[in-house]
């Protein structure tokens, strides 16, 4: 099977039972919130064997951690138009999308929950994290190359991240674009 | 019984139940996280009949948005230094340093946990942000009426608070005296 080919079948029975599975458990958590539910509940939500899920995923903490990875990654690549100020403020409104969303806050929370979850949860969060500022600095370095002078990523994180997540786990919505804006022009 | 009697006994048969039953709350967030675990357990862990719990705070959630709302609002009481840094410097510290004591997450992951889980745990977070915001108002103000121009609560929430909350819940502590008053005064 060549690329193409793959292109036309990204599905097979795995991503089906994949794409499922994480739609089951964010519906769980949308419903009744993080820790309240089963692998038994998520493989009965799904229509999949409870031993299909241990076996994939090994226990409901990691099918947890790679719920929240594909939703705060893959659905939020980083941009890149040509300026520091353009990348921050599309980048910002990608984020305030995916969180302010009809699943968002379930993966802010789950995100927030597996962060300080024992040793486990800790890694999964540890996990997310050091892919998504791996991101933000490629992101940032681009802007050095150009000979602009970015933020830190953690000075991301702290003032254009930070206050948005916050503002979502606490119902302090909607993030309006003004605002979004406002974040990274006072950053800069 | 006059007001100083009163001062003289703040205790009672009330005040240890309360006081237990608040401590193995925050023991049982700190061992198995928010939501797994139940009023019987809170109960057996406090020494106390289930029926004390239910009679007095009626529910779990109830329960929880107590303990939050005790440990985030009676422990950090608002400084009056006489000078808006001052005051922000000082309350950021003493917000840092209840969020990365002992119990610092299990107070900030119940907050969040709260502020997302439905219409009763939404009231309980949004009562304790209300209670927060109109505290951190009342410094603001008296900076106003000392001629000085302080921002708004909002902005010290996304720009002081946030950045705290998020680095403590994905695990980027200590939150060095340097970094605290780096907040401080890039906002001011």
């Amino acid at each position: 099977m060549n690329e193409q080919q793959r292109a036309r079948r990204p599905g097979g029975r795995s991503a089906r039972v994949g794409a499922v599975v994480h739609q089951a458990v964010t519906d769980l958590i949308g419903e009744r919130g993080y820790g309240n539910f089963t692998v038994g509940e998520v493989a009965a939500r799904a229509g999949v064997a409870d031993s299909s899920i241990y076996r994939r995923w090994g226990s409901l903490e990691s099918l947890l951690a790679d719920v929240a990875l594909a939703r705060l990654n893959a659905r939020s690549p980083m941009p890149d138009t040509g300026t520091l100020a353009g990348d921050l403020r599309t980048y910002a409104a990608q984020v305030a999308r995916e969180i302010t969303g009809p699943d968002g806050l379930a993966v802010v929370r789950l995100a927030v929950a597996l962060s300080g979850n024992g040793p486990q949860g800790l890694g999964a969060g540890d996990d997310l994290l050091a892919e998504r500022m791996r991101q933000l600095q490629s992101m940032l370095d681009r802007a050095r190359d150009r000979g602009e002078d970015p933020p830190d990523a953690l000075d991301v994180l702290d003032h254009i991240l930070a206050p948005m997540y916050i503002r979502v786990l606490f119902g302090l919505v909607p993030l309006t674009p003004d605002y979004i804006d406002g974040l990274v022009d006072r950053l800069l």
